[in-house]
C-alpha cells in the first residue's frame, strides 16, 4: 500500500503525518510555526517531510494551508495567518524534498478528508464548514472537490449576512464568520459579561474576574455545565450558522453539509439551534427535502489526512 | 441535422419553438397560459408541441418552467406562478406527445443557452443570473448544468441578504431579489414619487401621475433620458445586484457571471453599479482574480434555446 504525506500548516505549528491509502496515519510529527518569514517556513515544511522521507517510502505530499490557494495548486496567493503573499510553496518545497507537491486550502483539504472517508462518504455533493476561529469551507461536487475558476471557491465566511456589520479581517463588514465562529462565540461571552454579568457568573469564573478573559473553551465547559447564559450564546451563533446554511443550500443544494473545527466539539450545543435556524429558513422549505445537518467525524487531523490523499489525485 | 423543441412556460404565455443543433430557432409559437388549472397548462403545452411535430421532425422536448424541478428533471414540486404542486409535468406531456422529454427550472435553461453559446461560452465555470420581475440563476460547473442533489440549486436570489428586511413571496424576509430585481427597481421608483417627487418629475410624468402607474419600462425609458431619479434608481439595484455577486463569488469564485434578465436590457444603467459594487466588496480582491460581469447574448427565447439543447442531454 502506498503512502504520502499530509501537512497541515497552521498559524502557530506545522503538522505532518504518513497516511495511507484508507486515511490511516502511520507516523504524526509537529513543528512550530516561524510565520514571520516565508522562506523559514517552506524550510520547516521541507525539513519535517525530509525526516518522515528517512523512515517510510513516500510517492507525493500534499500541503494544506489556510488562505487562498491558486488553481494550479501550486501557489499560496494570500496567507492571514504567514507571512505568504504570492508564495510559490509548491516548487520551493518540491525542490528540496524530490517528490510531487500539491498545495490545497485547508478547508478543503478537510472537507476532502470529510467527503472521501468521514461524515459525507454517502453523498456526492456536500459542503464542509470548518467552525473555528473564524469560518472555513471546501465544496465538493460529483464527488469531487470544486476549487473554482481560479482556486478560491468554498469562502462563504467572507459572504456578507449584515449590511454595514462587524468589521472583518479581511477588511469588509458583515462578513457571516464575523457571527457563525469561535470569534463570534467568545464576543458573545465577553458582551454578556459585561453588560449583563449577573447573567454571566459562571462564565466570568472561568475567565479569572474579568470578560477579556472568557476564551472558548470557557464557553464550551460553562455550557456543557448547564449555565445559562453560556448556552445562550451558543444559541445565539448556532442560529447565524443556521441561517446560513440556508443560504448556502438556496445557493447549492448540497446532499448534506458538514460540520467541523474546533467549535463544533460542542456538538449538539451548536448544532442543535443550527438545525433549527436552518429548517425555519431555507427558502421553500415546504416543497424541498432538507439536507442533513452533521457532525464531522474525521477529528482535528482531517486537513492532515485530506492533503495526503489529494496528494494522489492529478488535477 | 436533428430538431428538439423547447418549451419556455411562463406566468401568462407558453412559449414553444423548433431548435436545430447549433441552437437556432427554426419554428415558434406562442399560447396563453391557463395558470389556474394544472391539467389545462400541462395540455396546452402539449397541444403547441404537437402542432409543431407536425410540421418538423422531431427528437426530444425540454421544457423550461419557473419553479423548483426534481433533480430527476420529471416533476415541478413547486411553481409560484402556476397551479403546479408535485406535478409530473413529464409524465403528463410524455404521454401525449409520444416523445421523450425534460423539465428544467427556466433560470437553469437559460443558464445552460448562455453557457454553451453565448456569453459564457469560454468557461468552465459560470454564473448566470436572470434579473427579472425576481431573481433566477443557473450554475454550470465544468461544463455541465450543476442542479444540486434534488434539483434545487441556484437559487440566490433567496439567500438573506438583510436581517429581518423586505418580506418575500417565498415566505421568508430580506432576500436578495426584493433588492436586486425589476420588483425593487419599482418599488425604488414609486418610493421616490411617493417621498421626494420633486425628484421625480419624468417618472411621475410616464407613471400617468401616480406613484403607482411607474412600472419597469417607465424606469428604464426615464434612465435612458438622463433622469437622474431614474438613474439612482438603477444605482441602487445595481449595487445590490453587485454585492450579491461579490457574496457568491466568495462561495463559487466562477470564470465569469452573466446577467440576463428583462431588467439587464437596461445594459450598463444596471451593469456599471453592479461592477463597481462587486469589485468593491469581493473578499480578498487584492489577492485575486476578478470575474467579469457580462451581459446575456442569448436574448429572451435563452430559456427556450437551452430547454431545447438540454433535452439532447442524457441525466
Amino acid at each position: 500500500m502506498s503512502l504520502t504525506i499530509g501537512v497541515d500548516v497552521g498559524g502557530t505549528k506545522v503538522a505532518a503525518g504518513v497516511v495511507d491509502e484508507r486515511g490511516k496515519i502511520v507516523e504524526k510529527v509537529k513543528r512550530a510555526t516561524p510565520a514571520a518569514r516565508p522562506d523559514d517556513t517552506a524550510d520547516v515544511i521541507a525539513d519535517v517531510v525530509l525526516e518522515l522521507q528517512g523512515r517510510h517510502e513516500v510517492v507525493a505530499v500534499g500541503i494544506g494551508a489556510a488562505g487562498f490557494v491558486d488553481e494550479t495548486r501550486s501557489t499560496v496567493l494570500f496567507a492571514p495567518n504567514l507571512a505568504w503573499r504570492d508564495e510559490q510553496v509548491k516548487k520551493r518545497v518540491e525542490e528540496r524534498i524530490g517528490r510531487p507537491v500539491v498545495v490545497e486550502n485547508d478547508a478543503n483539504a478537510a472537507a476532502w478528508a470529510e467527503a472521501k472517508l468521514g461524515a459525507a462518504r454517502d453523498q456526492q455533493h456536500a459542503m464542509l464548514i470548518t467552525v473555528g476561529t473564524g469560518i472555513g469551507a471546501g465544496i465538493v461536487i460529483d464527488g469531487r472537490l470544486y476549487r473554482g475558476r481560479w482556486g478560491s471557491a468554498g469562502e462563504p465566511g467572507h459572504y456578507r449576512v449584515v449590511p454595514e456589520g462587524r468589521l472583518c479581517g479581511c477588511g469588509n463588514r458583515g462578513c457571516w464568520e464575523q457571527y457563525a465562529s469561535g470569534n463570534a462565540l467568545v464576543a458573545e461571552a465577553r458582551e454578556l459579561a459585561r453588560r449583563a454579568p449577573s447573567g454571566a457568573v459562571r462564565l466570568l469564573q472561568l475567565g479569572g474576574g474579568t470578560a477579556e478573559g472568557i476564551d472558548g473553551p470557557a464557553v464550551t465547559q460553562a455550557a456543557r455545565e448547564g449555565d445559562s447564559g453560556a448556552l445562550s450564546c451558543f444559541e445565539i451563533v448556532g442560529s447565524w450558522l443556521g441561517h446560513g446554511l440556508a443560504d448556502l443550500a438556496a445557493i447549492l443544494d448540497p446532499g448534506c453539509f458538514v460540520i467541523g473545527g474546533g467549535v463544533s466539539e460542542a456538538g449538539e450545543m451548536l448544532l442543535g439551534p443550527a438545525r433549527i435556524a436552518y429548517a425555519n429558513s431555507l427558502t421553500g422549505r415546504a416543497y424541498r427535502q432538507l439536507a442533513e445537518v452533521r457532525l464531522a467525524e474525521m477529528g482535528p487531523d482531517a486537513g492532515l489526512i485530506g492533503a495526503a490523499d489529494l496528494a494522489r489525485m492529478p488535477g
